[in-house]
């Protein structure tokens, strides 16, 4: 393969870094070094990030350096961050689209930041009004996409409609052997129940079912979306990020509240023995790092977040992240699927 | 004491009635036998209800029977359960707040018929725009109340304030010794976060302060609702309710991969045995039955909701909100408190 997939990264974001950017690089390597499809175009201090390779012996030939001083800090507000910024290590990682033709961005750093830097570079899609940041959230067969989490806080038909086209077109990227199939998040099932907005965004999505690009399952309530009945789970940008941390601090709640019973006397910490391989694997199943990796949806390159928090191995899956969806032409699914929705509203 | 509290209870409402009301109130004396300071008033089949309660020895002299044969069914609508609903152990249930001064009214049928009638029957509070529905959800350190769950969709920040107030009413009903601390909720801590309703709501609360009645926490994020730092997280019914399932799918999602782990092979099945009894103050401990019971706040008189397909043990925590919600004298909280938010906006 000639055309290898470029992905440039923000070495200097989050926490940690460049250390757990680098980890997380050689551990997506480790996990797809026979794919041998890849380059990684890398930003941060050249010095550090020499001396930190010495440890990650699996980054090797596949990648540049760039050397960037300039780091986006998480205490800058937003317009002092991007003033200096074009220098910085993560507006560099995004220029690298335009100026390097990286297929993908990624960086650990000030999500706020990021997401204003990624749309002063990239720009919007022509008919998208706003991009949406989308997540990823297991259920019982695979996964979810969810958008958006948090982008927009009041999110208008259209929006919802452009959600749903953008998070059915990264379905199919991330599995392209897989239907994607819509639903609206609401309080209820049936056809009446939910907002004026949400029910004539119901209305166009029942209509938009034709063009193929992915199945209307109408609308699901939370306490379903680990079903995997659906995969695309639209809502404006307030409840997507309520809904997506709630989960979260339902999940630690409970397996705190689990090791804490595991652990208070000498039987059940006898158990974990015998538990120790299943405890291993339900823990490995549901590790949020898995799913670490928010996609910004409506530009015109993509451009992937990872948690600040993380470490190695979570940034290693955003790293999985942005070379699914630059391999899986994500950019180009969207434009085709939102080609589409500008028909609908034409007719109408 | 000769004024007992009168708890009234509609018994054919929701799966496997009366039985399961029965069993319900039968576990709540048992737990609470010591009190002797309430009876109920039975709104139901008499013949049935006498055959089952030989089963139930702790009913006994601490009740009466209303016979009343039509039952509110859930296939009906709430304007044809209404019209012709006005002999239904529900709709009497409620009545009895009236005919029979009965202090709580408790019912697990139809949810939205139960509030229409109680709504029409016991009628809005002076000054409450729009009454809410609360529930109970575990924290680390007790118990959350949240609302609204999805009463109203759409809340104005009168509403929003009301919610505070009467959700502060409520906690203290129930934790008499504790203090009523009230979060927003929202998708960020700063204060200049959220929409402008959340803002303006923000400032209006940080006003009531002064007056005792909670203590106003600021934002609550999702991922904070079980930490127990607040106790009262108000928000709109449809972000509330997107929550409060989302929470719940969550659980059911993570308990269920559990339970499969746990019994994949010999030894992790080995394993149940030596954490048998940690275990099983786990799953205790955060059994959802235990905080069933969403109680209608902002009418002249209290109403509990049951869920329809509960058991006796979850009927029976619902038995007990009634219960404590009367002897805290919920009412008498709610109007004295909302006497505050009066006059906040007359001074405005």
């Amino acid at each position: 393969m000639t055309d290898k997939i470029k992905i440039a990264i923000d070495l200097m974001g989050g926490e940690n870094s460049p250390d757990k950017c680098l980890e997380g690089i050689n551990l997506f390597i480790s996990r797809n070094n026979h794919l041998n499809d890849y380059i990684f175009l890398l930003f941060g201090d050249e010095i550090k990030i020499k001396e930190k390779l010495k440890k990650y012996k699996k980054i090797k030939n596949n990648y540049k350096i760039f050397d960037t001083k300039i780091i986006v800090s998480d205490e800058l507000s937003a317009i002092s961050s991007i003033k200096k910024g074009k220098d910085s290590s993560m507006w560099k990682s995004i220029q690298a689209q335009i100026d390097l033709n990286a297929d993908v961005s990624l960086s650990a750093g000030n999500t706020g930041v990021f997401l204003v830097m990624s749309k002063m570079i990239l720009k919007t899609l022509e008919n998208v009004d706003k991009p949406a940041l989308a997540g990823l959230w297991p259920n019982e067969k695979n996964m979810n996409v969810v958008l958006d989490l948090g982008a927009n806080i009041e999110c208008s038909e259209k929006n919802l409609i452009d959600f749903s086209e953008m998070g059915s077109a990264l379905y199919k990227s991330l599995y392209p052997s897989d239907k994607a199939k819509v639903s609206l998040l609401n309080i209820g099932l049936e056809e009446v129940k939910g907002t004026e907005l949400l029910k004539s965004t119901y209305a166009k999505l029942k209509q938009l079912n034709e063009f193929g690009d992915f199945e209307f399952k109408g609308y699901i309530e939370g306490n379903q979306i680990t079903k995997g009945e659906s995969n695309v789970i639209v809502t404006d940008g307030f409840t997507g990020n309520i809904a997506l941390k709630t989960a979260e601090g339902t999940a630690n709640f409970l397996t705190e509240n689990l090791k804490k019973s595991l652990s208070e006397n000498l039987f059940s910490k006898l158990s974990i023995i015998f538990s120790y391989f299943s405890l291993k694997k339900f823990k490995e199943k549901l590790d949020p790092r898995k799913y670490n990796g928010a996609i910004f949806l409506g530009l015109t390159g993509p451009v992937v977040k990872s948690h600040g928090g993380t470490d190695g191995l979570g940034f290693s899956y955003s790293v999985e992240v942005s070379y699914k969806i630059a391999k899986g032409k994500l950019i180009d699914k969207i434009k085709e699927n939102l080609s589409h929705t500008k028909s609908l509203y034409e007719k109408t």
